[in-house]
């Protein structure tokens, strides 16, 4: 734990980014955070003691903070303190990460809700200390205290998830002039679906190629290396398989590539897709080619342009 | 191809260095360049055009050069050129490096071979190009051409091996101080045996736990950290497998990290076992511990200390 300096912050108002997870070849460890959408929320401290959640919009979740991620890793927090504290919280959320988008809509909860509770008790923890409160929230959304969007979140840029039992995570370099196009066809992916489509068992060889293109990956950020980061941006081990659950992925990837973007995957288990391009006008072009494709199906998306958010959560406002 | 600058040099003697692949959690993709182990090859240029393999000491290898992985990597390099060569090249080769001992034998001879003809040709290849000449060598020996010692014996430092086919291989940088023990315990593992033991297939899980060590390592290098790449040293997939054919595998490597080695695993495909020091002290205290345990069996042992070679290939001399 670090000092106490801020305790004079009654209420804050936070941006709570989205987040894309695996990133091709990095299944269940790299991640990335998104500038351009996000959630806010706002959290101010009750002289009652305990949380409670007050509001959420966009989104039908539960208000019971036992039954909701934000209050599950808030708990998760509190419980690690040397003293309760003599005060309270109280927290509304407005979504604008749907539930069930694949771009970590659970983990911009759960990681907002530990950084902004952080924020009010005069910042007892590290960004890297709340990843695991976080984490927890994602054990309540998942069954088991994934780390690999609540890390993006709450430290920004690329992150590598090393290991989640001893919780172990890193901050990767960010390329320069990146930005994300994202695609979200409002289609239901069961996570149980998308999890049993996953072989329990792989050849090594595919995951020799894996782990070659992962150790490339994070050499190209160090490098700041466009070209090398595109080609590690490869996954003969989940894309296979989760790709038939999405509409239109091919076509979408091979429009994605033929435009010049550095690679194209699924984020996080799905259904929507990232790109990733060395310009804003190449972001743009696959934008509007994204529409396009979609525009010719019955199924409603959204799609978003993004620069890699370089610094995770942010503070839009703090009463003291 | 790269201009001509030295076609002047007539004869060279060379230091071929001995290398560690695989590097626990990077089974055939990583390697590193040791510098006190290695053969010494001297290569003259001949009036006769050809190949001629006058003399090889210390190990008993062929003399034919279609039979000899020297002669195969050569003869792949002068196929690559536009035109044949008006000369030929004579080459004599000490094995100071035993064959079968999983510190790169076959590679060194492979990579010492192309990098000595290439500088008597005047350069026309680079380090990274020769890789691909010297894998050919490889092939010879191993039936396919491998690139994770040759890579390490040719550019140096720590390497990494994105793929094969087509080859894409990268210099990682190195962590300053740091020392490799290497203890040769003279058994011998048929390669068959040695490929045998590993299974086709793996559990996702385990592959995952190996990728995030992947991106950790390469992490560590590029930060210069000593500790997260000590954390990175583990391999779930491979070393339960082959550690098995290693006698004391498990006794070495605890000794090993109770003197404070950062890690240690199989290298290659054995049967030698390396380990990583942060000083050259403990690099020595390894080594006494290592020679302690095996001097109570009756395998005949060699142990070796180490820097990371970062320059690979040594030109000890030269005749213009």
């Amino acid at each position: 734990m670090s000092s106490d300096q801020s305790k004079t912050i009654q209420a804050i108002e936070l941006f709570c980014p989205g987040t894309i997870a695996n990133i091709s070849c990095g299944f269940d460890v790299l991640g990335c955070c998104l500038d351009s959408v996000g959630d806010r929320m706002w959290i101010r401290k009750t002289s009652e003691p305990g949380l409670r959640i007050s509001k959420i919009t966009g989104a039908d979740l539960p208000l019971d903070p036992a039954m909701n991620v934000a209050g599950a890793a808030i708990e998760a927090l509190l419980a690690a303190l040397d003293a309760a504290p003599v005060f309270g919280f109280e927290l509304e959320i407005e979504k604008n990460i749907k539930p069930g988008s694949g771009i970590g809509s659970s983990a911009a909860s759960a990681a907002g809700a530990v950084f902004g509770v952080n924020k009010l008790l005069g910042e007892p923890f590290t960004a890297t200390e709340l990843v695991q409160f976080a984490a927890e929230g994602e054990r309540l959304a998942c069954g088991s205290p994934i780390a690999d969007n609540v890390t993006p979140a709450l430290l920004g840029g690329f992150t590598l998830v090393q290991s989640e039992e001893p919780l172990r995570v890193y901050r990767l370099p960010v390329i320069s002039g990146l930005w994300a196009t994202v695609i979200h066809p409002q289609i239901e992916i069961k996570t149980s679906e998308s999890r049993a489509i996953l072989p329990q068992k792989i050849a090594l060889k595919d995951a020799i190629r894996q782990w070659a293109n992962v150790g490339t990956l994070v050499h190209a950020l160090h490098l700041n290396d466009h070209e090398l980061f595109g080609l590690s941006l490869k996954d003969h081990i989940v894309e296979p398989h989760r790709s038939k659950l999405i509409p239109l992925f091919d076509e979408v990837r091979d429009a994605a590539l033929d435009l010049g973007a550095l690679g194209c995957g699924i984020s996080g288990s799905g259904p929507s897709i990232f790109t990733f391009s060395k310009s804003m006008e190449i972001a743009e072009k696959v934008k509007s080619k994204f529409e396009e494709i979609y525009s010719e199906t019955s199924i409603p998306f959204q799609v978003y342009t993004s620069r890699i958010n370089e610094e995770g959560i942010k503070i839009l406002n703090q009463e003291s």
